[in-house]
């Protein structure tokens, strides 16, 4: 492909429609959009990416500009799993995990999606092949919702064509989280998929009891019961329950997943591109996955994980969240017959509407 | 003491007298210090920092200005603990870890500086108060020194009173580093305490290998032998050898230090304040280390850890780190009977030489 000629960044700051709530992030107002462009010194780009739930954002453009475009300027933009290693090695000491994570994920994602333009193929077929399709799930930050606006937003996913829903729990007591959960899945009926995702708002032993109270409504899994740093915690809910665990959102190192799948007893693991390095690191740990015969998911930013949980032979569902970076897309997500179709554009299939996004950022500081 | 009026950051790049080199983060010409003064309503200020080894100060910078100083301003600057708990949760998504533990420890150190000014002591006295002086070791970053700089260099740290040594290895075979390790206990003869420090470049193979072939040097630990995030590793290094194993630099929750108690069969833990959430952040894994009989060190800036370490009661050493951030102060560390001695100023004891810090910026940009 030849050398890199530039790195550039661009930072949005992206308005919610409404103020969304979860357990331990509190009140969501936008969210951050980082994204890094790198040209060749032939002039072609990719354009690669990371969000936030608005903080750091800067902290990420920072070091993609005074500590990663100049360590890559002059690299062979076609070495991408080298310049991957060599981007976490360079930064290491301040790094394994946080802000370096998504700093490095936004520009790998850029060189995959050189990759896939210089190959003349879109991503899904490159990384992994297995089909185009996949199953999706519309993930509701809904926890200040009171009950009937979240029926409202359930049915509002059930109309767009989901045949998939998460909500949020961590309510002041089980109590609350219950009744939520029965009258969701008294609305959905026993054929829609169903997830909770408690944001780690609980102790082990409030999981548990939690997980018990739950069971009679056929969750197809319990996305972060406690705190994503004790894994072993996990493993303690999972062996003293019957939902399966989910979690990979907050892993940002392959070896958290490592760590995560070795001691936490997971039914599925949800990685993010965004923040677990990017294409080359969300498919370590799709290997992970495969090799531990557990489905692939993903958390947060639809428009590029279609393409990657597609991929794959163990594809379990991606998940629709509600900071909608696609409709910042010439291609807002595409559902059909319930299966998220990936884009067939050569590249990452991502192409941001730059004038929408800076439409977006004024809105918020003006 | 009152309300915080505002948090300031400043940063300098620092050269050094010469390159120094690791086996894994390769030359460094220069540190990063980025520091946080708190001012409160009463004009009252609070110094604290972080450094790095050249990389990410930019972003440490970026998000104490852009994520923590508008968060802070109003709070009650006696809430240290509380601010510390909400700094994570703050930020927690982009963190757990990284860059935010160096902008937290920064932030953090300035509010002890604060607590102790207000309270009249020094640091050793609020943050133990068990002695005022503790055990202190020269750590060299020599990696590239040939064998007879390297002597003479470990002959200084002798000549300026040091009664402990560590040297960087990870040659490129295992023979020339137990002639270096020989040559080096030749040198010091029996009583001085020695320890090495690999920066995690071997394998667990070759740490066990390389631990048995060192054992007739009665070296008092094996820093680093692989990489921090393989605590089950370290801890086969551990059962499958006879020196004691060591690390923290690199782990910056607490949750980490409590997997690597739990599962590295460390001998000795040494957090850094400037990346392990601050004093704040080392006072909690200083606990731990008290719960698991383990003495408790330190990583680099010296003239910080004086205090922190001699305050404890299962104190260790110090690390006397080749960045020379004392020589930046006007107390720089100050070693008397081979003992390191504590300021007995009112604060955390580190006042910056401004000037001598800008003269530095300016003539690593000149
Ligand atoms: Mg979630
Ligand atoms: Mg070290």
């Amino acid at each position: 492909m030849g050398k890199i000629a530039s790195v550039s960044v661009n930072l949005f700051d992206v308005p919610l429609a409404e103020v969304l709530t979860d357990a331990k992030h509190g009140d969501h107002t936008h969210f951050e959009l980082v994204t890094a462009t790198v040209r060749l010194e032939d002039g072609s780009e990719g354009t690669g990416y990371t969000y936030t739930g608005g903080k750091g954002g800067r902290s990420i453009a920072a070091m993609i500009e005074h500590d990663l475009a100049s360590f890559l300027t002059g690299e062979e933009a076609d070495n991408v799993e080298s310049l991957y290693d060599a981007m976490q090695w360079h930064v290491h000491y301040v790094a394994r995990g946080g802000i370096a994570s998504f700093a490095i994920s936004a520009v790998d994602i850029a060189l995959w999606d050189l990759r896939c333009k210089s190959l003349g193929k879109p991503l899904w077929q490159i990384a992994g092949g297995h089909s185009n399709r996949c199953r999706a799930y519309a993930g509701g930050i809904d926890l200040n919702f009171p009950l009937p606006k979240l029926l409202a937003s359930i049915q509002e996913y059930l109309d767009q064509g989901f045949n998939g829903v998460k909500i949020k729990i961590g309510q002041p007591t089980l109590e609350e989280d219950v009744a939520r959960v029965e009258a969701v899945r008294n609305l959905i009926g026993p054929d829609i998929t169903f997830m909770v995702d408690a944001n780690y708002s609980m102790s082990v032993e409030q999981a548990i009891t939690a997980a018990r109270a739950f069971e009679p409504y056929n969750l197809t899994w319990f996305e972060e019961p406690t705190i994503p740093d004790d894994y072993k915690g996990f493993g303690r809910i999972a062996t003293n329950s019957n939902i399966p665990l989910a979690m990979g959102e907050n892993l940002h190192t392959i070896h958290e997943f490592e760590y995560a799948v070795a001691d936490a007893s997971l039914g599925y693991l949800q990685p993010d591109a965004s923040n677990c390095g990017g294409v080359t690191g969300w498919l370590q740990v799709a290997k992970l996955s495969r090799d531990h015969n557990l489905p692939i998911c993903s958390h947060g930013m639809q428009e590029l994980h279609v393409s990657l949980v597609s991929a794959q032979e163990n594809a379990g569902w991606i998940e629709v969240h509600s900071f909608p970076i696609d409709q910042y897309t010439t291609r807002p997500l595409h559902v059909e017959n319930h299966l998220a179709v990936a884009p067939d554009d050569p590249g990452i299939g991502v192409t941001f509407d730059w004038n929408k996004l800076r439409q977006a950022h004024e809105e918020m500081h003006s």
